[in-house]
């Protein structure tokens, strides 16, 4: 039994996706999030900066007594796992190998070899996390990779049903459309907010896979498996910090959690020291 | 006589467009440039970020010896400007005054009354830096303003001549191609790369205000009158520091000023204390 909370953060918003599904499927669980808007996106940087800034975000989860970390961020995820993994003691779970594992469970039934696409920001395609994640478990597998640099920017001007988006998507998938995939990964944690749009776009002939709910089914296997799950007694809450404006954080994450969010703070963590 | 640089910088690759004046008019002058590469966009960020922010930065140019400072950013200009001016002994010069002395020079010449548009990111127009200025220097000024948060996207996207682009313009500007605007200024530095765009949009029937150009006229006498230009026989050079992706900046810049860009650092400002 452990009763410390479960640290989750993102470059923004977009994490909530994961924290929605640890809310439903661990209710007993604290969770702290943080949300780094003042410097998100994080899809254009380079590692070092990406480094950087997770280790300045672990050490302020380390701060509130945590129990193991989630990077809700593919980009985070793609370019800084290993190293935040090697900057802190506690367990830490990305939402890469949780989105792999589902998509190579869900497509392939019985065929012999695969095709799996992979949909997410420059970076994350660039570092090629998910291409070798995904050869390494399955070497049957084709992986196609598309960098889609406009979909964050869309989704956070809530223009989904524009024509604008309609023609986005022609832009970046018409390619993988014709290339009959038996699952496409969405390796971002803004798409899902496309996800019906996708689905039309491929006239549902594609497996999506969304990472959110896998990765919360790997938390929960590791708070068993170490034995650090909360006592079910417990009702668990959620604190929420971000690096700037709390306000539209909160407003903007009624929408992805569908309940108001009370408990929203100011964090600026480039404030603190990294070293230990 | 001062030999000393002058320190330029935006939150990215825009404020090429004020180097590419200054150095047209000022051929004598050396030039530090700063672009907060791991940061970018500044367009969607509150008051308190922006301006510890542009404290890093102005501390970082105070350390590189110039002689002034210039805020090419436009976002940066509207909510930082007096705050960078407060916390320097160095004089300072924004965009902001520039542009707007342009539009009123250009657009009142035979009329009682004057109709000016500005486009901006969502952060300059709602901190109504723009308006207020305009309205202060011409009361009987209408100022109709709009922000356009997918102009940054679509021009980093390299997208100007696509039909999203074209889609895009459409859904921001169309209100203001009724108004029968006098002049319509540009007030981000990524929009002048849309110049012909936007004026082929309102079938060239408006006046479009560039800041670059005045920014750069402001910086010469501002250097007459404080005695402080460099000598006439010198040969001013170019340094460019940024906070990530040299080698990014540097491609992306080279279409900016249509030449090389040899000296291209990078320059992590937030690892400086902002303290005196």
């Amino acid at each position: 039994m452990d009763e410390r909370p479960i640290g989750v953060f993102d470059s923004g918003v977009g994490g909530l996706t994961v924290v929605k599904e640890i809310r439903s499927l661990l209710p007993n669980e604290d969770v702290i999030y943080f949300g780094d808007t003042a410097r998100i996106p994080y899809g254009n940087k380079s590692i070092p900066v990406i480094r950087h800034f997770c280790l300045e975000i672990t050490r302020f989860l380390e701060s509130m007594k945590i129990k193991m970390i989630v990077v809700a961020c593919n980009t985070a995820s793609a370019l800084a796992l290993d190293y935040v993994k090697r900057n802190t003691v506690l367990p830490v779970v990305g939402v890469i190998e949780p989105g792999v594992r589902a998509a190579l469970r869900r497509s392939s039934v019985d065929r012999m070899s695969v095709k799996i696409g992979v949909i997410a920001t420059k970076a994350t395609i660039k570092s090629e996390a998910y291409q070798k994640r995904l050869m390494r478990l399955n070497s049957a597998c084709t992986v196609f990779a598309k960098a889609c640099p406009l979909f964050v920017p869309l989704v956070e001007e809530n223009l989904m049903d524009s024509e604008i988006t309609r023609l986005t998507l022609e832009m970046y998938l018409s390619e993988l459309r014709n290339l009959n995939l038996d699952a496409l990964i969405l390796a971002c944690t803004h798409y899902p907010l496309l996800k019906s749009h996708i689905a039309d776009f491929f006239k549902n002939e594609v497996i999506l896979i969304d990472s959110a709910e896998e990765t919360a089914k790997e938390v929960s296997e590791l708070l068993k498996a170490r034995r650090i799950a909360a006592p079910r007694e417990k009702v668990g809450i959620e604190e929420y910090y971000v690096s700037d404006s709390p306000d539209v954080f909160a407003t903007i994450g009624e929408q992805f959690l569908a309940r108001t969010l009370d408990r929203v703070f100011l964090e600026t963590v480039w404030q603190r020291s990294v070293e230990k």
